[in-house]
């Protein structure tokens, strides 16, 4: 049996731990040329692991020349991948009567995906502060009809028929002029419509990105940004976050680490969200905008920053962005409507240097043609109409109401020993348990009492916390948020007085065998 | 000076070219390692290209390991490429002090960019035959403004709200009734929401295709395709089509060349589109279906099947799709409401074995979270009430009408030697004139006198045919086909005439020189 360890609490994913020890065990010699190795279906069963894992890391092994499939045979070690060939992969082979075998997957399960089926089967009525989203009874229904019915009557024809790939025309002037007032001067050339941040970051992924560049992330930082960095096969670095005060260092991005994060390697790009950053809530004070900005102009290493969040600040100061900071053309800034209301509606926008955006564009075009003319105009209509600005303010006060409220029944219900942040807006706060606690376990109590929350392990490119979780409070109502926070609390305590009995039982077991 | 030879002419990206000649130079001996070669801007200088396209090709050979980049020294040789090597490409770098280089393109212009480039100065009242797209005014809006009314009334906060990956619930619902009618059975595993074909296509790409993988192509073909796979560095083969009748043949995929490329290449997947084809119009006769998909089957290739224009069936007969005749799970079906009304709502779907689904609707979660659910509520309401099906019945009428006058136009207007494609529906027309004449030309003549078409050259994935265009017809009213394809036929017989008499000149001077 061959000598692997695969690891699932990491958050590399299985099937490259095991294409590594397969590489090694080839290029230490443990495995030579003609060497048979196991079916996936075989190894899949030793390893307790899904086949697609399995097969992932074979084909990829495959497509480095390394083993090689022969049909009736089996599998073989071709080579010890020195003289790299690039060989295309196997095609599709036969899967008994079924044709083709479609589960030829690329990555694994990712941290979005393992969200959605851990609070996939939760009651009806649950507590859920597993999302970042806004509140969904609160959206302005009313005015998105009225935006509607108003762009239909007037400019029907041209909403319905194919648009320009960069956005439909009014969107882009009503953006700009409402960046303008927030202080951010674009133009037309600067500015791209998107269909969220998601595509956003997939888009700049595929305009600047190849196999192998070095992307910096936040530790811990969005999923959907190491989803897609991650699927790209670029090498993603985490850059640690500070989410507790410590005399000498600022919130936010850990900025020592940065630099010799920079100084240590070729980095394509990097990704924040310098304002109430999700998961932590954390916020990059001006100080270190400033020094990072100065930075990466000196390691020419372009930013993008995640400003979706930064409308949501609960009392009156906003930091300025880092692209109303940056003097020199170093930030792609993507933002969206989806943290204020309607995330149904896929809009999101890019404000970034024009041979940027050009780039951004023709990838745009080639990947979808352009975003839904129908949600655009609308949202057009909704921010020239003053609405969005209406329903901002009054999202900012009900979401500082809720996160006070947060702050407080934690504070009265927390044990001692657990540490949360203390976000000045934006949707999530991040807890820390005591060492050794494991919030994937709590979450399997709590849900079993109607509360559901995200475990922070998801939300690492690396060395994942497992002690950690995120609370996206903006969509809970008040009483809920009281209520789940009680009950979150009595969990945890009763799994601290048994993890207690455990330490004496331990303990006076010890003692009778000395 | 290098022994460099670029053909602007030809379908293959001029960075392609000049980097596979680069290589053939190293590979050939006649650059060596150590060997400095000229900088981007010099041998963009040299060649009379775009600075773009030498970086585009230097980047290429880099990551190839052919060639290395010293800062302040120069670009050198630094291997043969044969013991191949994945280093990272260049980190952005310098550009004065307007910060990072933008411009570092992946590829070069495209089809569809051209021809919006083309076609972008022509006069308000142009008549235009370049796109394939629907009769903007004949769109039934007041039905669509019912629709929308209704889901907001009904349903507001649900379809406003973040939603599942694979499809707004009421949506997939209403498609898998109109599949079942229409006699494709499929299940709600089988079928995932897209924003349109050329997401699906991307979507697709991104989940099956790896840089290197053969993929095969009609030739001509819908060039959104081809800027797929040419992005991802897919190699893309194109077969033939059979645009005219001859003995022996049938009209559509060459299906010789076709079992012959199948046989020389390991291929991953095809993309067809057998109903209407675009650009030819051409259709895949059912016996010619059942051959590919034996075919497919014995080679183990899945297809994609582009199922957009097939509705527009202008007499009653329609040949049965490849997924109705597939019995091995080999066919992808992709499909979108756009060519038969609102393009400008970004909403398709694919039907497809349960385990590409599944992982397709990964990739789409990784892509963009979800399709816009405003558009998806909206279409499924416009299902469910019949308006989709009456307004097919109302365009189908529409189109083949229009298709009449066109071919009857044509008839009547074209000087001998021009032919062109007998469709029986769809939106597209295919003209070839006599060899030796270039539609590119002619283009800048009827632009002249407000009639705008689609050079062929765009549509070839290889080999592209100059003398070849494209009418798009479906979106021209009758009086405007007319009097289009008059000034077409004015224009090209004064061409003829001006070539004719160019001929006589030069035998004239020939006899006078013997």
């Amino acid at each position: 049996m061959l000598p692997l360890q695969l690891q699932p609490e990491s958050h590399v994913p299985l099937y490259i731990q095991l294409r590594d020890q397969l590489r090694a065990l080839v290029h230490g010699g443990d495995l030579r040329t003609g060497d048979r190795i196991p079916a996936s279906r075989e190894l899949a069963v030793q390893l307790g692991v899904h086949r697609t894992t399995v097969a992932n890391a074979y084909a990829e092994l495959e497509s480095e020349g390394l083993i090689q499939g022969h049909v009736g045979r089996g599998t073989f070690i071709s080579g010890n991948g020195k003289g790299l060939k690039i060989t295309p992969p196997a095609p599709p082979v036969l899967n008994g009567n079924a044709g083709i075998r479609w589960e030829l997957l690329f990555a694994d399960e990712r941290g979005e995906e393992a969200l959605a089926r851990l609070t996939a089967a939760a009651p009806e009525n649950a507590i859920s502060f597993v999302m970042a989203r806004p509140a969904e009874e609160l959206f302005p229904v009313e005015d998105l009809q009225v935006c509607v019915n108003a762009v239909l009557r007037r400019e029907a024809r041209e909403v319905l028929t194919l648009g320009p790939s960069d956005g439909y025309g009014p969107l882009k002037e009503a953006l700009l002029a409402m960046l303008r007032q927030e202080g951010l001067a674009a133009k037309d050339e600067n500015l791209l419509i998107t269909d969220g941040c998601q595509q956003s970051l997939d888009l700049i992924c595929k305009a600047f990105v190849r196999p192998g560049d070095t992307v910096i992330l936040e530790n811990p930082t969005y999923p959907g940004a190491l989803a897609i960095f991650n699927g790209s096969r670029a090498h993603c670095l985490g850059v640690p976050m500070r989410t507790q005060a410590e005399p000498g260092t600022a919130l936010g991005l850990d900025m020592e680490s940065l630099e010799a994060t920079l100084a240590a390697n070729r980095v394509k790009l990097m990704v924040l969200t310098p304002d109430f950053q999700n998961p932590t809530g954390t916020s990059m004070p001006l100080a270190s905008r400033r020094k990072l900005l100065e930075m990466c102009a000196r390691h020419q290493v372009p930013i993008v920053e995640d400003h979706v969040y930064a409308r949501l600040n609960a009392h009156e100061e906003r930091i300025p962005s880092l692209k109303q900071l940056d003097r020199n053309n170093l930030v792609i800034h993507i933002d969206s409507f989806a943290k204020v209301a309607f995330p149904g509606l896929r809009v999101g926008w890019m404000v970034a240097p024009a041979p940027a955006i050009e780039r951004l564009r023709l990838v745009k075009q080639m990947t979808d043609l352009h975003t839904d003319q129908l949600a655009q105009a609308t949202l057009a209509e909704f921010l020239r109409r003053g609405m969005f600005a209406r329903h901002l303010a009054r999202m900012r006060k009900v979401y500082a109401a809720r996160l006070a409220v947060l702050d407080e029944a934690l504070r009265k219900r927390m044990p001692e020993g657990v540490r949360w942040t203390k976000p000045q807006g934006g949707m999530c706060v991040w807890l820390e348990l005591p060492a050794g606690f494991d919030a994937n376990e709590l979450l399997i109590h709590v849900k079993e009492r109607g509360v559901l929350f995200a475990p922070g392990r998801y939300f690492y490119a690396q060395a994942p916390q497992p002690n950690t979780l995120r609370l996206g409070f903006a969509g809970v109502e008040p009483e809920q948020i009281v209520r789940g926070v009680q009950i979150l609390g009595e969990m945890l305590r009763i799994e601290m007085r048994k993890r207690q009995r455990g330490v004496r039982r331990a303990e006076r077991s010890r003692v009778a065998l000395v």
